[in-house]
Formats: structure tokens, sequence, C-alpha cells
């Protein structure tokens, strides 16, 4: 989308960057409509005519972390690799992008934890977003003969649950340096391989109860 | 072990209660030496009788907290279960027993996350502790066969990763509305059946790498 911003639309990003400036030197503690008035040469309520709460300018910040990333999902999804490898890449890509970010500021990457999990409301669109394009690829799957005896809603449940710690920011911080593709692409063919509703007899531990 | 506790021994767990009492209370910033000993009714200098530091005492309440999950895994590694349903075994006691906790309290379970991550050096031994056993477990399912040209500590990192929400409580806190014996079970199976080293071929993920 390369068109002109507006005056407002270049003033509400310009105070993007100066909240993420804060956040990066300072913590999520400081981001304060005073920090950010002071830093971006306005009076508080100036700030007003930019974003209408706090709440709408975390989501504008949200925004910008989760833009790149949805760019990813939908490069992956419109592509005609088959169905495993685009959930390889689904779940790689931005798994690399978000450790390059960790790699570039730790401190910075928790703060960005800790602000995602005090604003989940600003950013439960794009988990629901992500588990939409999972669906997406589970169906292609599912055509192929993948995840046989599955529900849709309980597969992609079941593949959020197996690669929660390349997805999740808030387990991946401590989990980095055990975290690499080459495991992550033995997972996503464990489960290709692995994953299905088929009864597994006296063998498998489905249907099980813990006393 | 039913020996008889020493006025020392019965000391230090009666403090163990008190910061219970204090965590469950008024979350894991309250716990001061000074909160403790008016609890205790002690003097501050005399809590140093029972424990050594602040360190010391935390590492008391992470036992207190391990130790029935520590008898559950070594119930489990004990019986003459076979490998899959042992690994089940091995996850559903300790993720049903964390579920109760939370059911209980879960403010109280943030506050135990809080307090595992800021003293993870406290927690780190129990980590350890459950790699050995799951080593063990996952040792005889490959003497079964199972998880073939994988490393023994490869797959033990594989099996945690895609465990990880049914014995992690930092994610397994928001989580636990999706989490479900059922669906833990269906992990296992998946990692039993679809977990391995061999050569997928043109078909799998492995080997690949993000441009």
């Amino acid at each position: 989308m390369a068109r002109p911003l507006t005056d407002l639309d270049a003033g509400r990003e310009q105070l993007i960057d100066l909240v993420i400036e804060i956040i990066e030197e300072r913590g999520s503690a400081a981001v304060t409509v005073t920090e950010l008035a002071a830093r971006a040469q306005m009076s508080p309520a100036s700030l007003y005519r930019y974003y209408e709460s706090k709440e709408a300018l975390i989501e504008a910040v949200a925004g910008r972390w989760f833009q790149p990333m949805v760019a990813m999902m939908e490069e992956v999804l419109a592509s005609d690799l088959p169905p495993r490898r685009k959930m390889y890449e689904f779940y790689a890509r931005r798994f690399v992008h978000m450790r390059k970010i960790w790699q570039r500021d730790p401190v910075a990457f928790k703060t960005y934890c800790e602000l995602g999990e005090e604003h989940f409301e600003q950013v439960r669109s794009y988990v629901d977003l992500g588990d939409h394009y999972l669906g997406t690829i589970i169906g292609e799957a599912m055509a192929d003969g993948h995840f046989d005896g599955l529900e849709l809603d309980e597969a992609i449940s079941l593949v959020n649950q197996m690669t929660s710690v390349y997805c999740n920011i808030g387990p991946m911080q401590y989990l980095f340096p055990k975290l690499t593709e080459a495991k992550l692409a033995r997972i996503v063919d464990a489960l290709f391989d692995g994953l299905s509703g088929q009864d597994r007899g006296a063998k498998g531990v489905t249907g099980l109860r813990v006393a």
C-alpha cells in the first residue's frame, strides 16, 4: 500500500515509532502519556488527536509488531507448496523473524512479551487470524488424507499445542537456545505422520483417563 | 519418611506453610523477612536459625511444590506399564494435579508461575530430574523401536517441546480451558507414531532451511 500518508496517518506512525523507542529504551512501564508527549514535543491533549486512548495506541503498536508476520503467513498460504511444507514455512518464517528480534535485544523482547500479556485483547485478533490460516493449511492436509478422524477445530488446537514453543513469544523467550529449524521440521513431520483421530487399538493411549 | 521431626525440621516446615499462606493471600511481592517474621511471631534474626537465606527458603517452597509431582513421576517410572502409557501418565498425572491447584485459586497459581520465573535457579534441579525420568521412558520406547534414528538427547528435547503446554506452568496458566487429557493422549500417540529421525524422502520437511 504505497498510498501517500495523510498528516494524521504520518503523525500516528511517528507516535508508534516513539512508543517503540520508549519500550526498547526503558521498558513497557515507561510508556505513559506524559513520556510520549514529551518525546513527541506535543501537549498530552494533542496525542488524543492521533489516538483516542492508550488502548488504541497499544493496538497500533501490536499492528506494527504483527504486520510482517501476517505478510509471511499470507505469502505461505498463497504459495503452491504442498501442505506439509506450507505448515513448516508457516511456523519457521515467523520463528526466524522473532529470533532476530530477540537476538538484537532480548530485554526489549521480554518487554514485548509482557505487553502482549497485559494487553491480550489487542492481540487476540492476530491469534484468531493465525488460527484461521492454520485451519486452511490443515484443511488442505486433510484433503490429502492427513489428520484422519479429527475434526478441523480439534486438529487446529492439537497442532497449536504441539508447536506452541515455536509460535508463542512468552515461552519462546526462555527456550531460544533449544529451538532450531531442524527440530521444528521434525515436529511438523511427526504431526503429519503421527497425528490422527484413528483408533490405535490396545497400543494407543487415547481414551485413557487419569484416576 | 515418617521419621519424627526435630524442632528444627518442624520450624522449617511451619515457615514453609507461612510463606505459602502469604503467597496465596497477598502474592509473591509480599514474601519479605518482615512479613514472615511477623506471622511466625519471631524476630527477623531468628528466621535465620531455620533458613540461612531467602533463596534457601524459596528452595524449600519449591521443594514443597514439586514433591508430589516427583512422587508421581517415580510411581510411573516404577510401574510395569508399556512406554507409551508411561509417557502419557508421566504428563497426565502432573497436569491433572496442577489443574486442581489452578482451579482452586488461579491467582495463586499465577503467583507460583512468577516465583518460578524469578527463582529459576531454585527450580532447575527439578527440571533436570524431569528430563532424566523422561529420558528413561524414551530409552524404553527406543528399545521397542520408537523414535528411530534420533539421539536420546534430541528425542528428550523434541518430546519436551511438543508437550510443553502440559508441563510448563507459565504457558499452561493461559491455556487451561483448551487443555484436556484427551488431547494430551492424542499428542502422545502422535509422538509415538510420528516422531523419528528417519528420512522421509521428498515428502518430509526435515533438512529444509528458511531462506
